[in-house]
């Protein structure tokens, strides 16, 4: 959905942004190559003279126009630094379970739409995607390409990292000012009342199950560390549907 | 996501749902065939005595057993109400401006998991699906389909009705306690500051504009009858996801 006035920030919806990772970019502007030089090139039909968006990926944005299309490559000259779109008010870490290949994906896809800062996979007791699948750096690779794609699309500025698949243990080892841990009710279970306080905290980790949820000895673990329970609704939500909710939860918990 | 209790309200979630619109069902019990036999028989490999529920769609819900397997059909015996899942306190009419086949198929799934009473998909000026995709009555009963499915999945009780396609200015008219129009922040718009009232109002329109978004005019017609606005976060949603996030704001405004 796009925006329904006339600009967005400092960059108008219909500007096509480039991630470039490299630092800040030279005063005389930069060139692509590759994959981006082809997507400018073929993909987005760009001429000299477009008007284009460079991001890095950690918060900073640049607006300038396509230079030179040679055999090498695209320039893109007269860069100005912009204003990036604001990040959410706590630094949300999302926290899930291993999913299969297209689930995992729209999550770290939706995750990065909805402000996540960090992504980080989980290993649980009810994970049934096999370990070849997500052991090797090959998925992990793919899911932050993923990001970097989606980042470009709902036009931030930041890149969540993600993570290397982690214990739920080990998870909830890490600092965070809030864990939030995501439940659907259930009778007799301990009650899901998480309210915001009234200033975002500075972190905040957002657990969410895998498709079979969670054991509830996870449960019992994270509450002893002082996890707080988040509900999510008295309906059962597909496992690649819950951390969207989870998400827009948390982050509009503070005004977005 | 499972609860990871042992029980959710009175059907565990192991339990699995049938649809059986057609009222009360008699006592002595009720028969299945077609399709719903077969999924009972060949996708469920259920056997008599094991435990099944029943829902009409319209908020009430039984348990039973399987009983007799026949050639025509499967029989489900010993029949009794059960308290389904509670529907949101509000009743929410999610009107969206029509997307493409599967876009529009996972805001319809979507919407029935998040609590939707009601879908209205919208014919808009930014629509961009052809008239010949959604004018006949196939595509409305494809996702009536789609909306009953879901309800079995997500175990809720009420299957949200599928209007026919109408126009905003029709949509607008129709009666409704509180409208909001959703819109991602733009310089120079009206501002999004919608808050939820203490007490629930008993229905609620909930406008989401198709890939495109709103025409200047339309939310300015909104406005003009009253619609508040709600937005969605910073970032450019993906116009199927836009849904899910409008409805968790609306469906966890008055505690779920």
């Amino acid at each position: 959905m796009r925006p329904w006035g006339a600009k967005s920030y400092n960059t108008p919806v219909s500007i096509p942004r480039v991630y470039w990772p490299l630092g800040e970019p030279h005063s005389g502007g930069v060139e692509f190559t590759g994959d981006e030089a082809h997507r400018l090139r073929h993909v987005l039909r760009m001429a000299p003279g477009d008007a284009v968006s460079l991001f890095d990926g950690r918060g900073h944005e640049w607006t300038g126009q396509v230079g030179a299309l040679t055999r090498q490559g695209v320039a893109v000259v007269n860069l100005q630094p912009i204003t990036p779109i604001p990040e959410a008010r706590a630094s949300i870490t999302l926290a899930v379970g291993v999913l299969k290949g297209d689930q995992m994906d729209a999550v770290v896809r939706d995750a990065t739409m909805l402000g996540a800062a960090v992504i980080q996979p989980l290993r649980t007791a009810h994970v049934t995607v096999p370990p070849k699948a997500w052991q090797s750096g090959a998925a992990r690779e793919r899911w932050q390409r993923v990001a970097i794609a989606s980042a470009t699309q709902c036009r931030r500025a930041v890149v969540p990292e993600v993570l290397p698949v982690a214990d739920l243990s080990a998870c909830l080892r890490a600092s965070a000012a809030l864990r939030l841990m995501c439940v659907e009710p259930a009778v007799g279970a301990p009650a899901a009342d998480w309210r915001p306080a009234a200033a975002p905290p500075e972190s905040v980790l957002v657990l969410v199950g895998p498709e079979g949820g969670w054991a509830a000895t996870e449960v019992e673990q994270a509450v002893a560390v002082g996890a707080r329970l988040l509900s999510l609704g008295p309906r059962t939500l597909r496992a690649e549907t819950a951390p969207v909710v989870a998400l827009t939860l948390v982050s509009s918990a503070w005004g977005w």
